[in-house]
Formats: C-alpha cells, sequence, structure tokens
C-alpha cells in the first residue's frame, strides 16, 4: 500500500520536527508529530495567505497558541516556501541568532503572527485578532477585510484561566470567523491530562456561546469536514481533534515521553520505520516538497483578486486602509493635540489626570479613527469612552467601545492580537492595582513590540477607601521593571495629553497611562508646543537660583513637589522640580542631558506615592525618598496621604534636616 | 401582614450596610442589599461557627469572594455578637484605623477568613480551603475534621479566569464539600452583565464537574433547599441566586446604580418605606438582634461536642494537629537541615538549586508531615516533588502532591487558602518567568502575611533554549518590590537549605525560591550552624586584605562572582564577594551590619541575571552592573551567557578599567 501524498506532506512535517528537536538536544517533538495532519489539512486546504506576500492584509491569521510546539509552525514555513525560513535555519533550530527561536518569535520570520509559548495568550490574541477583523470589516467591507482566525490550541491554553477570559468574550461577541483547533492528545508535561483535569471541554465551550465540534485529529478528511462546518456557524467553532502526542514514535508516542525533550536517536530511527519515512534529516523529498510548494501558493488567485478589488475601492477609503495598516497616525493629530494644550494652558482646569485623559481622547479619537477603546468593567472610572465610541455588539461591529468584562487578561491578550493584526491601535483600562492580573500579556507586547496602550488609573493611594487591595503601591516600578515598556505618569492635562502622543507614536512598543482617580492642577503653563514630556523628565519648576535642592516627582505628586519648592524657595532655598513622566524616555536622552537633571551637587529628593524601587538611578543611595514603604490602607485619600507622610511638609523637614548640616544616613 | 423575622433580619443587614455606606461616602450597598437573604440562611440555618472561639478549627469556612460588598460581612459579623465587630465599627467604615475596611482585610476581625477585592481570588481561596480541609480529615479523621466550605462569588467573580482554574481543579478533586453561591444579580459596574458576558455558568459548571443548582435568591426556604441538595451531593455545587441588586431601594435596585455608590439619602428614605424599616440609621431592634444573637450562638453545642470529640483523640495525635494549627514547626527541624548541610559540606555537589531544593525538601519533607507540596504541571522540572509524596487525587486526600494542573494563578490563590485553613503549609511550583502569572494571589499572599512557598524554578537566561517568553529578566525585581513578600535566589546547596528554613520560619510572609535550571558548585564550605543566608547579604568569599572590590550576586551568578574574585586576587586586587540570598532580610539588618557591607570604598560590582533595577540600594549609582538590559534569547545557556556579557572576565575588565583610573561613566 502507497501512503497517500497528503500523509506523506503531513510526515514530511514530523520528521522535519522530530530532527531538529533531536539536531537542538531539545524542544517539543510531541506536538508536531501529533497536530501535523490538522496541520496539513489546515494549510493545504482551508487556509488563505502567500508566502510571496506574506503581510497581505487579508489573509487568513493562524496564531500558534500552544507554542512549545513551534517547530510545527517553522516545518510549514519552510515547506510551504516562506523565505525567511529556509532548510538551515530548521537545521539551526533553538540556536543563538537563528529565526527558528524555542518558541515562535514575532518578527522573527514572516508567517509568524505572533509569540506564543506562555500558554493560553494565543487563544486571546486570536480573540483580538477575530475581532480586529470585524471592525475592519464594518468600516471597509468584504471586498476589503473578510478574513477567518484560526487557532491551534493545547491542553494547557485550554486550563489556563485567560482562555476562559478569552473565550467567553468570543462567544459573546459571536465572532464566528475564529475557529480554535485543539490538539486533543489528552498529554501534558506531568503525563496524562486526567492526572489534574476532568473538564468537558465541548461542554464548556458551548456553555461560552461556542460550537463544539469533534472529530479524529489524524484522519484529513474528518478534520476537513469539521473545519467546513466551523466555517459555516454563526458562532465560534472549538474543534477537539483527537490526535496520539507524537504520533509515529511507536514507544513515546501516546505519552508524555513525547513532549518535550528529543526522542533519541533509536526512537526517532523506530518512527522513521513505522511512518515508513527512510530519508535522512532534513531531506524532504522533491515530490513531496513540491505538493507543499503548491500548497503555498494556493491562494494566491485569492490574494491577486483581492488586489483587483481594492483597487477597485475610491481612493480615499484605499489611502485610509492602506495608513491604518502601516500603522501611521492621521495627519492633523499633533496639532489637535497643539490645540488641546494650548486650551489647557488658557482654562487651567483642576481635574483627575483619567479625566484629562478622557479631555485628550475626546480630540485624538475625532481624528484617530482606528483607536478602538474599551474597559475592564470600569468604563466610568477609567474614562476610557468618549462621544464618538458606540460599544461593540456581537453582530455589530461598527462602533468602537469594547465592553470587555471584567476581563483584564484577557482583555490585555485581545488587545496584543489587535494590535498585530493591524488597522487598529488599541486602548483599554483597568485600574492599576489590576496591571497584575494582565502582566503576562503586558510583557508579551514588549516582547514583540507592539502598539497596545493600557490606561491604569486611580493609581495610588489616591483611590482613597477601596483600600489595600486596590491601591497600587509596587506596580509602578514592577511595571518599569519591564524592558521596553513604556510607562508614563502624566502629571496634569498638558502632561496627559503629552503622554497620550508619545503612546501613539511609539509603534514599537506597548505604553502604560497610570492615571490619577484624584483632581490635579495644570501645572504646566508654558505656552509652547514643544512635547517635553518627550525628554521622560524635565525641569517643570525652575530654582529661583543656583538650586540647592532638586525635587522629583511624578503624577500626582508633582503638585506637592510644587508646594514642597515654594516653602523652600520661601525660606531661602534655591529649589527645582523635576517631572518624571517616564523613566524609559528619560534614559534614552544624551548623557549630557540626564547629567544636567541628576549629576549637579544639590540635594535629591523624590516623592512618588509607590515605593522607592528603581528611584535610586535618579536620586542615588543618598537621596530621600517620600513615598510607600508597604501596602496602602482604608481611608480617605487625604487622609492616607498625610498618615504616610506624602506631603509637602515631609519634603521640606527632609531638606530642612539635611541642610542643616545633620547628615545622618536617613534609613539608619 | 407582618413581616416574618427572618425577612427582618434580612433587612437589618441591608440597613446597616446601605447605611454604612451613606455614611463613608463611597462603598456598595448593592451587593449586602440583594445577597442579605442568601446570608440569612446561610448564616442562621447552615454554617458552623461560633462568635465566641471564631478560631475553632472544625468551623465551616465562609470566603466573601465579592468582597466589595464588604458590609455584607461586617453587618454579619456585628449582628451574629463576632466580638472585633462592634456598631462603632460599622459606623466608621471606610476610615483609616477601623477593622471595617473598603475591602475585608484578613487580620482585621475575627471571622474576616481572607482579604479579599481583587475578583476571583476567593474562589480560589475557597478551592485551597475546601482541599486543607478533605487533606486534613484524611490525616486526622471525621471526629477532628469535617466541615463545609462556602464561597459567596459574584458576576465579577465568575468572568475572571482564576475562577476557572479554581472550579476546575475543585471539579477534578471533587471537592463536595465546596459550595459556592453565587450573587447572581445580572449587574456589573458597567451595566447589565449582558452588555460583555452571555455565558450559562451552570453548563459550564457542569462542565467542570459541578453540580448546578438555580433557586430564587431572594426566597429563604429555595435557598434553603438548594444548600441542603448541595450538602448532599458527591461534587462541588453551585448555586446561582438570583438576586436584585440594591434589593429594596425602589429607583436604583435592580440597576447598576446601586453597584458601587452610596444611594443617596432620598433612595434610603425610598427603600426604609418599600420595606417597612422605620428604624434610624445603625439602630438594630432588640428583637431582631436578639434573634440575630441566637443564630450567633447556633452551632457552640457542636463546637462543645468537637471539642469532647477531640479531646477524646490519642494525646499525639491531638498534639499534632494542635501543633499544625498552630504553624509551629516541628522538633527536629532544624537539626536536620544542620545535618543537611553538613552532608553537603562533605559531598559538595555540582547541582542545579533545583535539584538542591529536592534533596533539602526530601529532609524537610519527613519531618515536616504538613507540608503539601505541588507544581504546576512541571513536577520534574521544579523537582517538588520528594520521595514521600503520593498524588492527592479525587475521593484520596492522604497524599501530599497536589497537581495543580496548568493553572498557576488557581494554583497560587489554592495556596493561599490552605495557608489560611491552617494545619498546612502549601508549597508549589512553576517556572519564575510564570510567577507573573500568579501575581494578583501573590501579593495578597503578602498583603495577609501568611505562609505560602513558591517554588520558581528556571530562574534566568540559564534556562537556555525555551527562549525570553520563558526566561525570566524582569521578574526578580518586580517581585521583590511586592512588600512583605520574601525572595530568596540561593548560590548553592548550602543556602538553598538554608532558605527553605527562612522560608517555612517566616509565618508572616510568603517566600519565592528562585531557582537555576543549570548545575552550581557548592560554594558554601564553612563548617558551622549558622544560617548566614538570615542575613540577606553575607561575605561569601572574603578579600585577601582591605577589600578594592566588592562583588555582589545572587544564585547561579555568585559563582561567576567567585571566579572573578580568584583572577582579581591573582592580579593582586583583594575583592570580596557578598552573596546576597534575600535583600529583604538584608534590610532588617542593623545599620553596622549593612554599612559594613556596603558603604565601604570598595568598587561595587553586582552580577545577577536580571534587570539592574533594585541593586543601586547596594552598589549605588556609580556601581557597575553586570547583568540584563532586556529580554533574552533562545541558545543554549552557557552561549547565553557569554552572548549577554555575564561573565567573570567582564565583572574583571569592569574591575580594571575603573581602578586603572578612568573614571568615565559607566553607562554614558
Amino acid at each position: 500500500m502507497t501512503t497517500p501524498m497528503r500523509q506523506l506532506m503531513a510526515n514530511a512535517i514530523r520528521f522535519l520536527s522530530a530532527d531538529a528537536v533531536e539536531a537542538a538536544g531539545s524542544g517539543h517533538p510531541g506536538l508536531p508529530m501529533g497536530a501535523a495532519d490538522i496541520a496539513t489539512v489546515l494549510f493545504t486546504r482551508f487556509l488563505t495567505f502567500d508566502p510571496t506576500k506574506p503581510d497581505w492584509p487579508d489573509r487568513d491569521r493562524f496564531v500558534f497558541s500552544a507554542g512549545h510546539g513551534s517547530m510545527l509552525l517553522y516545518s510549514l514555513l519552510y515547506l510551504l516556501g516562506y523565505r525567511d525560513i529556509g532548510i538551515d535555519e530548521i537545521k539551526r533550530f533553538r540556536q543563538l541568532g537563528s529565526k527558528t527561536a524555542g518558541h515562535p518569535e514575532y518578527g522573527h520570520a514572516a508567517g509568524i503572527e505572533t509569540t506564543t509559548g506562555p500558554l493560553g495568550q494565543g487563544a486571546g490574541n486570536a480573540v483580538g485578532m477575530a475581532l480586529a477583523e470585524r471592525i475592519l470589516n464594518a468600516r471597509f467591507g468584504d471586498d476589503v477585510v473578510d478574513h477567518t482566525t484560526y487557532a491551534l490550541v493545547g491542553d494547557g491554553c485550554l486550563m489556563e484561566g485567560i482562555s476562559q477570559e478569552a473565550i467567553s468574550l468570543a462567544g459573546h461577541l459571536k465572532l464566528s470567523k475564529l475557529i480554535f483547533l485543539w490538539d486533543d492528545n489528552g498529554i501534558t508535561i506531568d503525563g496524562k491530562v486526567s492526572l489534574a483535569d476532568s473538564t468537558d471541554q465541548l461542554q464548556r465551550f458551548e456553555a461560552c456561546g461556542w460550537q463544539a465540534l469533534s472529530c479524529d485529529g489524524q484522519d484529513h478528511d474528518a478534520i476537513a469536514g469539521a473545519i467546513e462546518t466551523a466555517k459555516a456557524s454563526e458562532r465560534p467553532t472549538l474543534i477537539a481533534a483527537r490526535t496520539t502526542i507524537g504520533f509515529g514514535a511507536p514507544n513515546k508516542g501516546g505519552t508524555e515521553k513525547a513532549h518535550g525533550s528529543p526522542l533519541g536517536a533509536e526512537e526517532i530511527a523506530a518512527a522513521r520505520k513505522a511512518l515508513d519515512w527512510p530519508h535522512p534529516p532534513f531531506e524532504v523529498p522533491s515530490d513531496i516538497l513540491d505538493q507543499w510548494r503548491l500548497a503555498g501558493l494556493r491562494s494566491s488567485a485569492r490574494r491577486k483578486a483581492w488586489e483587483t478589488r481594492f483597487a477597485a475601492v475610491d481612493a480615499e477609503t484605499r489611502g485610509e486602509f492602506e495608513r491604518r495598516m502601516r500603522g501611521d497616525l492621521p495627519s492633523g493629530f499633533v496639532q489637535a493635540l497643539h490645540r488641546f494644550k494650548r486650551r489647557m494652558n488658557e482654562e487651567r482646569p483642576a481635574v483627575a489626570s483619567r479625566k484629562a485623559s478622557e479631555m485628550a481622547l475626546e480630540e485624538i479619537n475625532a481624528i484617530v479613527l482606528e483607536t478602538i477603546g474599551g474597559s475592564a468593567d470600569l468604563a466610568g472610572s477609567n474614562n476610557t469612552r468618549t462621544s464618538q465610541m458606540a460599544a461593540i455588539t456581537a453582530g455589530d461591529y461598527s462602533g468602537r467601545f469594547v465592553h470587555y468584562g471584567i476581563r483584564e487578561h484577557g482583555m490585555a491578550a485581545a488587545m496584543n492580537g489587535m494590535a498585530l493584526h493591524g488597522g487598529i491601535i488599541p486602548y483599554s483600562g483597568t485600574f492599576l492595582a489590576f496591571s497584575d492580573y494582565c502582566r503576562p500579556s503586558l510583557r508579551l507586547a514588549a516582547l514583540m513590540g507592539i502598539r497596545a496602550i493600557y490606561v491604569m488609573t486611580h493609581d495610588s493611594i489616591g483611590l482613597g477607601e477601596d483600600g489595600p487591595t486596590h491601591q497600587p503601591v509596587e506596580q509602578l516600578a514592577a511595571l518599569r521593571a519591564i524592558p521596553n515598556l513604556l510607562v508614563f505618569r502624566p502629571a496634569d492635562p498638558v502632561e496627559t495629553a503629552e503622554c497620550w502622543q508619545l503612546a501613539l507614536q511609539n509603534r514599537a512598543a506597548p505604553s502604560i497611562l497610570a492615571l490619577s482617580r484624584q483632581a490635579l492642577p495644570t501645572l504646566r503653563l508654558d505656552e509652547h508646543d514643544e512635547n517635553r514630556s518627550a525628554r521622560g523628565a524635565y525641569e517643570i519648576d525652575p530654582a529661583s537660583g543656583e538650586a540647592k535642592v532638586t525635587i522629583y516627582a511624578t503624577g500626582s505628586e508633582v503638585e506637592i513637589a510644587v508646594e514642597a519648592r515654594a516653602e523652600l524657595e520661601r525660606a531661602g532655598i534655591p529649589t527645582r522640580v523635576v517631572s518624571v513622566p517616564s523613566f524609559e524616555l528619560f534614559r534614552r536622552q544624551t548623557a549630557e542631558y540626564r547629567r544636567a537633571l541628576t549629576d549637579d551637587p544639590s540635594f535629591k529628593v523624590a516623592i512618588e506615592a509607590g515605593i522607592r524601587q528603581g528611584w535610586d538611578e535618579l536620586i542615588g543611595r543618598d537621596g530621600h525618598f517620600v513615598g510607600m514603604n508597604g501596602f496602602g490602607a482604608s481611608g480617605p485619600a487625604p487622609e492616607l496621604y498625610r498618615h504616610f507622610g506624602i506631603t509637602a511638609e515631609a519634603v521640606v523637614d527632609a531638606v530642612m534636616e539635611r541642610l542643616g548640616g545633620e547628615d545622618t544616613p536617613e534609613d539608619a
């Protein structure tokens, strides 16, 4: 009996993957071998894409949520003819500098739609991509945007809580063009799934508004039938494709031994025999490779048809779509923010920075039509919904505001998916304390370098009565710790607008705006268009002479710094105030600029209603810090500020003590 | 028609709650008013507890997961006669220093079983408590441990992903004595639940192995009937109790306006009229209060019967139970670790610190029988399962190891619940990078000051090929930022044992042990019993003369520091090495001790395969840091260390450059 070509094509994935893992000495052969049939059916019969134009906007999206099985994806990209992944990259799997990292890394090679590995994240990304597709479809029509999002998920993805947030949101929004292919192999690292889980996943997905199907994940026609049914559904669909992990490995297949380690020479040899694959490692017979390369060209006609349709769209719409997909901001954006800043200069409102953010967003959202706002059930508190933003609902995706529900983690992962999809700038909010709930997704946004913007309000003990569970204390430090994440904490309406501008202009990094619950005065009265926040730190209030004291502060504490400065100046002590809206941007300034702000001989005090960690970078070990030493407390905000000693008086006292000549180490 | 007493009792909760919120000027009246009937039925007819002995070990546990409705709990505690909550505390709701914080804070008053507010956490805590109950029941029998865990959960708890992890674990383990009372009011902050969610929660819970019931949550008999059915089940049970948020408030009831703000004088007056409650704020008529106080005494006979049964238990078992519930460690524990350290001194193994941790745990678990180990599906990688530990399975809770599944967040929340229950010291593991997934629960453990121990392995780029998604870079800094969390990063088997000792002995703080994937030499060859790691930082390798250089390092990088020191000493530069297993414990040392380690004139270098943030506290702005500036990469670990310049050579070069007289700012 000859093996059918489609089986040979799947076997090509199996052995490329197993051999690459073997060569690397580490990796996960089990998933690629088990899911090779699913992938072969999907990529050769359903997925719309074009390896020669991998960024074609209307391609289907394939999210490889079970990222540890990365060799499945790399094998596919190689076989299909994506230029970035030649056979040499397959051979260099998991080597330093290769495009074939241990887990798929967005940006390493075309065809990798998102970085995965931390389980469940891809599920959330896929929901965001599918939502982005519907939103853009509502704006640009079927001729321009009409594609399907597929995610390959594993048992681990479904056990992670984020998957619940993702699927219940997708079910609620009836994202019918979203299809999860679950590699249902019943095995995790520790052994059988049944060691730790007994969930009826089909029933669970149905409870969340999904269609749920199951099929033999080793049977090509069964898989194809399930995908056909999925595509016809008005709900998102889960396909539980029952597979054997490490399919083909006669001894380790079907067990956890195939999951996360090389099979070993003997077992691979046995698998070659079992599957009748006599070819040496990394060699795919030309007839099989040809079939794969043909499959790679399968949708090029569709791509060309799209191009024809797109060319027929009116020039303005076409330009708008192209601009959005490039990620460029519209003209007039900067001017609008200049006007806003000038208006703030005139009106000098005393509003919470979350309110100032809403005011700035009113201007931004009127011009930047690709922003999609949202909140994790705190719309009125986060002030993220502006007048332009109708809610997006199941079946009507023409709105611009997402009720993400009480799903901070799923929200952040979906925002990542929207940003990755392109054509949309997602922003959304929760309380800063609950940035902890989204942290794994924030980290991935930073690692991928994508533009997702998190509006994190109630950013200190200024939140007041809700108490320590809701009061961020360590979150600013913990967020600043994440590489390539811009953490902004603006002090007033002018800085808030500037930080929004920076967040929107920084395409290659996610941003957080930490915003106050409580009202803050307008402090920035300089009337010019320079974005001073772009410096990260700058002198917001100069000393009357050569500064003997420098007070650094962020956000709501800049007001305190300004008060303390006034008092010190009255006492004849020249004092300047440096506002620090962003540590990250300050680090990017020239050494000269930085030295001028931090290396002068003045006594240095920092004020932030959070912990000290990180501040020594500016004020040194000898600097004095006015902030928090531990968790907050429940009570009215002004009382809390006094209780924890975050006051102008405390600053003045510390300065007087130090300048008075007593040089006792403050924390002795 | 006269109002039945049980209705009056519920109304007492309603008005205490609404009036307290009104007096505070903030808070959440809607939940207490809506769920007052559920609470009345539960506390007057089912819950076994004793306000005069609130810590009675075999009491039922009540977890108030929807913590924003805290006034429900405070009202109950007051009405039932818990001494900590008098009417004055009710009047001081949400005021600084009161026991009645905005959200229930564990430790503020007896009867508050856990700190809640961040949604979904209580659901996870309750699963841990119910599991702890079964584990202790398996050890001590029905006469000593046999109680039920109830959790009141809200819509938000069920939307949070952590709830999925919690309920699927509970369903898998068939925790039949766990009952969730869902305040199914259909309202969240933004409006109707249907804005953001369409999940069929009953079906979802059934899919997870639960019994799912629904009832009219305003009908006392219906509620009671559902609880009866729940108690008879062999599965955990969800009771969807349909309620009206703000029940009794004629205009705001049933809407989001009752959720999170005071009702206002007018609406409260209208509610008084609607419910025929003419009494002034904070006054509960004596007949109603008497009935509540009687309800408070309802289970005192059961408590006494338990005491009689317990007194009849053999003295050794009784003593063991009491010791465990006090949280004391058994005798012989310290001696066993001393023996272990001496053996390490002799054998000098070169093992990964995760392996050293397993070796130490072999000794610990043989003596400290209350440890319950576990892993989030990385048992073999975290090395948390020792020879004594059989797996805990549905129906057989006599084991000591929990397969938590791929549920890091639910695991951490369940561990909190186990620690809160008492009688158990939970420890469990995942990769350090995935500490991000559990962060909200870690924070609550720290806020509550409970002893849960997290074994976080693969703690740096030393993880190698899995790449940046799995390589922690900022996690050490981010964890050190959490107040009252002890972060240990031991350098060798001796320090690992010491850190385990400290983690176990610190009852009032959670601990993390950050452990290496890669092998490390035994560096601590001093043969004495002092726990040097208890200092937080200490000189592990002295200089040959007055130190010109001090190298600080943690964990796997101490080996590099020792190498660099040897080379510098060979070059005639007296160099000492300071190992820093815990920043937090170092901060607790005397100023004199700290100064001796950080304030001498030597040139300071720190090595840690993470970011610099936090290190300036030890080395100052002028110190040199050898570590990471951004995310890691996929590749073999030794290559990564070279690639990122975390080598002895880099340390030596930096020292030579500085001591050579060139005084260029390193980061210019």
